[in-house]
């Protein structure tokens, strides 16, 4: 749930007027996105969100996340498309903060994703990948390695309030990542947080994908490697291989991938793991008591790495 | 901003179809009511709102609030209709809470009201006064003396650390309130909580009224007396005679106020002062360091009460 800035309503009438997508009709302030405020806006042209970027997103990253929405959007991604005003410009400002308007995406996010949803998510990131191509500008990955570092000093000497020896066993994860991580994978545009709410489906066929705001050049198998962590392991903890099969063979038929980043996948997948495993840790151990937003366990994400440490190689995510 | 119930993509479809409302397209959270949780719910047949009633709302007081919100939209005012399921109920159930549909007004609330949206309102007011007359639920005011003398036991150790000599003040003001609150005015239907945000303008048109979970029956002129408190004082503190001659005014003209019930206003006034007082005083006194909601400060109507207090009668607010 996200921190609200208020808008007056003469601000936003104000707001709205520099665009060409006609009068307010209404706007109501939404539960989505923890690091933006974000605004269901009804007007008589029709439905878009209206976000406000709060502290946590830096002001420099806000043209790589919007131009990317553009290009990805030219380029037929079912993606939130930035709305430019008359000016032409689509990162304005209101009520002190930056901000854009973009087009509403119907659909909802699956809480049990089957294995059908899975394909259409490796065919749909597959499809992201190969768009975002000739994207150019970049922006570097600030929760790869040197983040993980930086995260693993500030939650390190509480981490066995968790958990005991969670410490030493973060410890161990990062030094082995470190010396283990791949050097020469394709790297692109990636979105690096595609969890199931980020992505939105309508009568079982994938509608939208949301929220690009931890989008950078990363390894592409990275990526994958998210999905296979977020989406591919049931609520009991047991990972579903033949899930993680549909997502990515599916992947496999839009972006072959290379012998080199199928023998990375169980290291890549280690190292997603341990990138929520630590972000969860930071916020569950930064959490203030009775605050309204409940961090997320993270000792899901502990056993989600230990699942990928005891894993022999690319074959037991269904790879054949 | 509400707490959230979260609803699985399964069960909003498995509960919508107990609808003739089409199909789900979105459904979003919405940072609306502190007391529900509520969504933003697009269908193919229309746009609505889903209101999960949360503990603080009486599970017995619901087919009231929903009833008194058929009644009033049949008569035509503007307000939320609850949507009857194939079976007829409105009261429903999902994710385990008690819930229901209702239509979704367009409009925005004014941050800023002008002496017109205070006419706009007097006007709206006297209407859906006239429209609860044959309405034939009740429930009585749980913030009436009652509820006043409870919330003050609650706050009166901690008072002054909110200010020195707020305790002793709030107490003689309670005592005063017992022996000069009226007893026999016109009662009805009254909204109780009509305070900017929970009035709808569009084009500077008055668009619709929301939020019944306060309604009750007590006295109609108390109604007004809210009124005054919340949109004739300025941001400064200081009360606007210009907006509530207006608001009186407009009032009158469709809804005749007794000589009775125009002396009162002074009191009635405190009364109601005192109200938003006492709960704004237990909501800052039990927040909680560090919670997104940002309590409101109790100060703004200790010093509206102070105002009232110092009034001589009814001329104080433009009546003639």
């Amino acid at each position: 749930m996200a921190v609200y800035t208020e808008i007056s309503d003469d601000e936003l009438e104000a707001f709205i007027a520099e665009y060409d997508i006609g009068a307010v009709v209404s706007c109501k302030g939404i539960a989505e996105g923890v690091e933006n405020s974000n605004y269901l806006l009804s007007t008589t042209g029709g439905t878009y969100i209206l976000t406000l970027y709060e502290k946590r997103v830096a002001r420099t990253d806000l043209p790589y996340f919007l131009g990317l929405m553009d290009h990805l959007a030219a380029r037929g991604i079912a993606c939130p498309t930035p709305i430019h005003g008359r000016d032409g410009a689509a990162l304005r400002a209101i009520a002190g903060r930056p901000a854009a308007v973009v087009s509403f995406l119907k659909g909802l996010w699956v809480r049990r994703p089957t294995v059908a949803h899975c394909s259409a998510l490796g065919e749909a990131l597959a499809a992201l990948h190969l768009a975002g191509r000739d994207f150019r500008l970049a922006r570097a990955n600030d929760l790869g390695m040197a983040g993980w570092r930086k995260l693993h000093d500030d939650v390190a000497a509480r981490a066995h309030e968790v958990e005991a020896g969670l410490a030493g066993e973060v410890a161990a994860e990062l030094e082995t990542l470190a010396s283990t991580w791949p050097r020469d994978l394709p790297i692109g545009v990636i979105h690096a947080d595609l969890f199931p709410d980020n992505v939105f489906f309508l009568d079982d066929r994938l509608s939208g994908l949301i929220d690009f705001y931890f989008a950078c050049n990363d390894f592409l198998a990275y990526d994958l490697a998210v999905c296979l962590n977020a989406w591919c392991f049931e609520p009991t903890g047991e990972f579903n291989a033949t899930k993680a099969r549909a997502l990515i063979a599916a992947y496999r038929k839009s972006r072959p991938l290379d012998p080199a980043e199928l023998d990375a996948l169980p290291i890549l997948a280690r190292g997603s793991a341990l990138r929520f495993l630590l972000t969860r840790l930071y916020d569950w151990l930064h959490h203030v008591e009775g605050a309204l937003v409940k961090p997320k366990d993270p000792l899901e994400y502990a056993r989600k790495l230990r699942f990928h440490r005891g894993v022999a190689g690319p074959a037991a995510y269904g790879v054949a």
